[in-house]
């Protein structure tokens, strides 16, 4: 699935949090294996983006064009065409609303080291920034200090 | 405080979390009064999110340039110069890691319709997007479309 409705919770141990709407296939599956990628994607792959956001069910993958690759620490492939993989364990999942927060701790990760060198991410590199139905847009190339 | 450790957790009802350190002033304020806000900053009053985001405690207010106003439904003031302004309800509490994840029932909310027109953001507006140590940058004012 697609969503924007991710956060870091804890730096140390490092730890997010996502919240999924039971109504979504993934969140029976979550419930089931307690294990989890997120895989953070750049305009350049937007278009699969968008068909793992509009359509549910594992069929949407034969027509994805993104690589899945065997990852570190957990049995979810991670998406190679990503800039940034966190393996994740589910450690915690609390109902508010409509949805699920799922909380859970990163146990391995990998990234692409042109887009965030120096531990840092590069502005130019096309994160996606979601606006509303299928318009997106992404962050400016140059930074802005505060002196 | 300052802090880009927010997600939409819910639409209806609408509930938001947010991550914060034990170690700050606020995270004491939030436990006695159960109540916040959040503000939505533009790169506008950068200069006031990083006097927020880095030093501690209220003597802070006396050197920030924004103007505290009085919001609907809670008694934490509201950011004028925010384009939105969400007033919380603590409704869940959970310790993760080195921070506490805030889950807060939005009951009250107002935003700029200039930057938000027909309940979407509008591109090129400034939204701050965080980097690393004392940069930051913008979305970009041209929205992508998938189609």
């Amino acid at each position: 699935m697609a969503t924007d409705r991710v956060t870091v919770v804890s730096a140390d141990p490092f730890i997010i949090a996502v919240s999924i709407s039971p109504k979504r296939y993934i969140h029976k599956l979550i419930l089931r294996y307690k294990e989890f990628m997120v895989s953070v994607p750049t305009i350049e792959i937007l278009k699969d983006v968008w068909l793992f956001g509009l359509r549910s069910g594992p069929d949407k993958l034969s027509e994805a064009r993104v690589t899945l690759e065997k990852p570190v620490a957990v049995s979810v492939p991670l998406i190679k065409e990503a800039v940034a993989n966190l393996e994740c364990k589910v450690i915690g999942m609390h109902d508010y609303g409509d949805h699920t927060l799922f909380v859970r701790e990163v146990v391995a990760f990998s990234y692409n080291d042109k887009v965030l060198p120096d531990d840092e991410p590069k502005p130019g590199s096309g994160f996606i920034l979601y606006i509303a139905e299928d318009k997106f847009t992404m962050e400016e190339s140059s930074a802005v200090k505060t002196r």
